[in-house]
């Protein structure tokens, strides 16, 4: 049997979003939430148009997945990122005691896993998932913008 | 000379923040956001009104403040807030790169301190003002809720 609604399903939706963040000349981060395959949330970076730090694209769709439920936790949720989440939105998850974090790319230096931001127990997490396409996103962002400058 | 402007002086506007959140049910955090001795934004803990654990105080007291400043970054700003940061708000202040952040109690468990959470270089942290106000009215908050169940 073929099953359509894997990781990789919900990732390209994550990189439509990032890359609408692109198009508005944002730092390309696309996240979507999902329950019972089904999404019930998108968001992408906005903290250059809306100048807000919070404005993560995780936390866009964890206030709107919320919003959808009802409830402000996300049990039995999937939250699909391109890219590694940063401290402060691992800590917005930790709160969500969301079921499943899947992610694109590593973020090294910013990235939750490295500076050790404490998930909920329930939480489980797991990386790689259209990785290269994140990643390539991200770069050409950074080499579009070092030649405008 | 008498400096009315003191760390004390902008606690208690956080202390008032909270009375508000506790007067909504919520668990009473508050904060203000002061550049040059002005507060140039407030918030208090909203996270049972808007079914959202991204509502903390310091959350909303960040993006107002950007919004005032018409800048994302809130250099040269000082966070007061009663209780000491989560790693979402710690980490939403790090990518602020906010000058001062100073706390009132202090947070053993979930609070940026303990759980390690990264602050941004620039960034000077300190707590225990007022201490004992803000815990105590977490304190009076649990007890009643406790009462009420």
């Amino acid at each position: 049997m073929i099953e359509p609604f894997d990781d990789t399903y919900f990732m390209k939706k994550a990189l439509q979003e990032a890359e609408m963040a692109f198009e508005k000349g944002e730092i390309p981060v696309g996240a979507v939430v999902v329950i019972d395959n089904r999404v019930i949330a998108r968001g992408h970076n906005l903290t250059e148009t809306l100048t807000d730090v919070t404005a993560h694209a995780e936390m866009q769709a964890i206030t709107a997945a919320s919003n959808f439920l009802g409830g402000k936790y996300l049990k039995n949720c999937t939250l699909y990122v391109t890219l590694e989440p940063c401290q402060m939105c691992a800590g917005a998850l930790y709160w969500s005691q969301i079921s499943n974090i899947v992610y694109g790319a590593r973020d090294l230096e910013r990235g939750c896993i490295n500076l050790n931001t404490k998930l909920h127990p329930k939480t489980v997490i797991k990386g790689g998932v259209m990785e290269v396409e994140a990643s390539e996103l991200l770069k050409r962002f950074f080499i579009e913008r070092r030649n405008l400058n």
